[in-house]
């Protein structure tokens, strides 16, 4: 009996264009292999120290990072228990499986929880969160709640147009926004786009292993936890304070600390904005092949909105009558292509290309390529040709 | 710059004697270096069903087991949140720094806690237990929650003894216990000894990194579960029964598991039983030193009582006026072996010496010679001869 | 200063598509990332032979395999060194950059070589090796060495015809063949095929780091050895026999067997002739857009015999007054994928696409979109669409 | 069926004190554990160019250095095809197993070989080296060849007392050193010393696999070779300088260059000149150890000059009717520990006990011990108190 089973064995690499978790450099992964260190030694407390500043200047902060061991919603909840009391109200504009689970998360943590629904295929309706804020003049909302990067529909929203709506409302309502498919791959500015606390995980743009998760907090957040009175004790931010690490409620893991600190290291040999540029230019060669291969009636765009398709994820929405399941079974069993399957309420409706952090061309066109193969072989409706429109578009001088 | 400083640089291996974490085989550390995979794909199902399968057989149990990415602490926090209501009374013998941690958590989350102070050198008194226990008959307890191996004071509790005062009582409490530094290390039946929920982590006898905790459940657990009434989400066993992994909320971490399959196999391999055995002989082997080293009016055991004394980690007592934390940075700075520090309240009183895990008889010579030396260089009274003491114990036919 | 320079900084895998050392699967490298043990130990042996014994089911032989520390050359001189004395006479046609390699090694050894001419394009004349055969009655060839796959012109021998022609002269010269470029990817039967002598290293097909080369021998050949009066001492078979592991002069290496034993377990899990038929059909994919770029009078497939296009390796001719390594550069620097260069007199007049190891048609798709852009970036001659007739192949039902 | 067979299992890390190969450090490990790059490309030359530089500095010469793919046997083959004619003498003093084989590796390479015969216990006799050089007026001898360290009996030369006896003479032979086993462990100038080839191999003191290996020349070496007229190809170093690498023939392997430039910055941070500090006051451990062992009539050392004893190996004397294997069975199958058998006429006369490398105190007193439990079980005789012996001299302020 081996740890992995026989059946296991399709030649060559998987193409992981999952959209989350998403590739590990080998650098990263190396960095990460090796043996237990004392998380209070002096060795670590450095690789630790610069690791974590280095988190904080990809998120273009300069104030305090609580780090989990969880996942994301390990971190949304962090983040819920730290900044308010019980029937709190809180503004979350509903957008997306994520979106919808925030809210749920929330409600079952006391709060009262405002989910105005949006078109899934268009993202939240900024011009309605205005006039919400607006008309809440006596201040009861306490936070707006914002998904930077719906990864399951592949909608980015703009993030400096809701601080704008709070602006333009003179509202002190707190701005959270989760960047957990957009931190390390689309444009994120925190202290820029005055955001009081970011929701963000180690397994997609900071291209580690799952098993981390973090919420940046601004000053202001800060003091709104002070307040806070939602019950808590493993995410206790004032608990971590008190740390040397301030950090974690218990050990503190290392290896992944040694992974971040090569991951920074990676990011900022490129260049955090050439990072985001490369992102842009992948995601656009994708759109030109989902461009034509949505020809024929065939399979289209999940965003509605051409200027909210998101530089991370691409969903793709099924022709009526087509299971976006067959697509994936045949890139995955076939051609060991790993795709993004519709979540929930859209399941077999979409999948989902992920194309974010360690990518570079060739990559994307095998992962392009395998989809063109897939969509012929499951004979799902769609024009031929995407992949030459991608070679076009990245291949231009 | 490069991710480890050069000042860290000392030759040969770090001998990691620091009670927890603990040593990871390089075969489990290579199994978890693997790039990302679909948590939901057929490969890594079954490989993650295979896992846990050993774990629950490692645990001596058929029930639910409940897998976190969260440290210890958050998986003892899952627990509270999942059988309690607020308000619960609970009964927590305080006996060192983990029970006493446990309390407070437990006061946080909104439970009644009775924690009979015991004397920390010699862990809860058992028959007091059995006395409150007994004169509980309004079954007001909820619940009794055990330590069964502090990990700050180098104490075993014979878990067995608790049960038998339950049962004596003929007390429906819930029987909770914290094995995280005592399972793989040291005997733990869960059925037979009926437990009804066991509380573990990756980062110790299961020589995996930090980064995975667990609750193991009885069917009586699961159906208090059902009544459980405290605010939770992130822990919520509900939700988690509902997926497919039947644990985890949020992205399931996919390394972990393919070193846990290699750990079981390594334990396995062995024999659970013989992992115990040698538990046993390799700590006899460090009492022996120990008991040698006390003379002289020198270093003592911290454990008062020779029959609580821990198989996985010895808490060593200063003599007055002298600083194990001066021991311990030696050990550290000069040796490159890595000894535990006392916590909290025992800070400077104790040192630790961690023998767990995937240690065998050159190891432990090697990190006891090292004691040695350091007490002699800290010129901490002790008298000459325990590494000698632990090589007849151990060479002996 | 790291390790890694900055500048290596690019984003994504490498595409190793440079024709060997080849793309080495992860397990393969995780196998062998692993701590000393000694060669002598039964736990070692017990491996080593393990692996041995899959290296000769993979070779179709059961006979003595020699294994050296040293690159393919070394398993070169190491079979003339054991197979003849000063002054032999070998017939060793010339038909691309090794086979005139190996020829000026065997003069440089002291052997008599006969080197009759072939176009490089079509690789040997069998009928004038079948000839001259014919003609030497006095059997003064104690030789014929072949190169089975030449991986600097990408022009694959029959090698069952040069059996052929040596049986139909009843000639009873040995049969040497080197199958460094085709073991492991292209159709090879020592026994069934009558081949005396077949090296090999690991780096190709067997998908291991460079580092180790072999030679396996029949009855004949060993018969051979035991007259062979060239100077030798390193590669010496008769002092290797003498040894438990029959190979190696010095320590043995152990890294390898445990990478072997993982290579062997995947080929052997796939199959070695579905690995076989893999490297075919993923060869014709390249021969289905090379077709097409080829168009345009731009550039073309450098084997000039469609029968003899190898299956592991593609060269493809610049036209003329373009330079195969701008086509490289491009590649290479911009987007991080490796193609082969052309070798001595083929230097810039044809570039080479290593289809061979650990591959599949999403890592071929991603590489030839990356020529296919790099050719248009260098402004070389070419019909486009070469990916999307590649697609088309591959992508049938 | 696994890689590794289930037999395998034993608890905790294997030490490794057989004498080389040796430990390698986890980070070297790591930095090989890498796939593949083409050994022509800019980035891969940089790491190939800062390793050479880095090992040239090792050995304190500016000179050249030509690394094979080869075992340190292959160095030798290497050194002397390229520095000698057939029917060359040198001199070459016999005084343990490898200057043995080195010997008759010389004479099956055609040369003619003057191996006065020293007392293995003793090693070489450079007063009688010294006579003979003085009575060769005619300089017929063309090398001296020592080694500087045998590992098979510990018994270390010094070097620069043959260079005086060269001098001392006026003889121009070259002066070749074996430094396979002291490299990086024991102190070695080779400009200062006047050595003027200089063998040695990756798989000791530069603590990475075995795989590579080299020879170091001087300007005087450098001349010799143009005149040398011994048959060669694979080890050339004409053909080697006309590469960009400047060394090896065929396949560049990757993975050992970056280990070197870790070893190398491993080995620099600790300062070469600590590095042999450090295996001296480890080797007086080991010999405090083995001088307390000697008594009642015990083990006892191999070397019999207190002044020649190996800082990188002790070779172990049993007592009459004492099988030294008995001893290195009962350390591997029953503590994991891996010491080194006797070679050839020594077989089961010594023992071994390799302390070269990445070692520390505590690995070194973890294998102590296990030697003092295995001479105890083994029923061989030996006085007690080894390890504590050890134990004084290293913990001493």
């Amino acid at each position: 009996m081996t740890p992995e089973s026989p059946a296991a064995r399709k030649p060559g690499r998987l193409f992981f264009a999952n959209p989350g978790p998403t590739n590990i450099p080998d650098s990263v992964l190396r960095a990460m292999d090796r043996p237990t260190t004392d998380f209070m030694s002096a060795d670590f407390i450095e690789v630790y120290d610069r690791a974590v500043a280095g988190l904080k200047r990809l998120l273009f902060t300069t104030g305090e990072v609580f780090i989990y061991t969880s996942s994301g919603h390990g971190a949304w909840e962090a983040t819920l228990q730290n900044l308010f009391s019980p029937g709190d109200r809180i503004l979350m504009p509903e957008a997306g499986y994520f979106s919808r689970v925030w809210g749920a998360m929330a409600r079952a943590l006391g709060l009262e929880v405002e989910m105005p629904e949006a078109d899934w295929r268009r993202g939240p309706d900024i011009g309605a969160i205005a006039e919400r804020l607006a008309a809440d003049t006596a201040h009861e909302i306490k936070a707006v709640c914002i998904v930077h990067n719906e990864t399951s529909t592949g909608v980015a929203v703009p993030l400096p147009e809701i601080r704008a709506a709070l602006d333009a409302a003179g509202h002190p309502a707190l701005l959270l926004a989760d960047t957990i498919s957009s931190f390390g791959s689309i444009e994120f500015r925190m202290a820029d786009w005055g955001i009081d606390a970011v929701v963000g995980g180690s397994q997609k743009g900071l291209m580690l292993p799952a098993g981390l998760a973090f919420t940046a907090v601004s000053e202001k957040a800060l003091a709104a936890h002070a307040q806070a009175r939602l019950t808590r004790f493993y995410f206790d931010w004032t608990r971590m304070m008190a740390r040397r690490h301030r950090s974690f409620t218990g050990t503190v893991p290392i290896a992944p600390f040694y992974g971040l600190l090569e991951s920074v290291r990676l990011i900022e040999t490129e260049g955090i904005e050439a990072v985001w540029r490369r992102h842009h230019r992948l995601a656009e060669a994708t759109r030109r092949a989902v461009s034509v291969w949505s020809g024929n009636q065939g399979v289209a765009f999940y965003c509605a909105d051409p200027a909210r398709r998101s530089d991370s994820v691409t969903a793709i929405r099924m022709p009526e009558g087509h299971d976006g399941e067959a697509v994936r079974r045949i890139a995955y069993d076939r051609f060991n292509v790993s795709l993004g399957a519709g979540l929930d309420p859209l399941g077999g409706k979409v999948f989902r290309i992920g194309h974010m952090g360690d990518l570079n061309e060739a990559m994307l066109l095998g992962t392009l390529g395998v989809v063109e193969m897939a969509l012929r072989l499951a004979r799902v409706p769609h024009a031929r040709g995407g992949v030459d429109a991608a070679i076009e578009y990245l291949g231009a001088g």
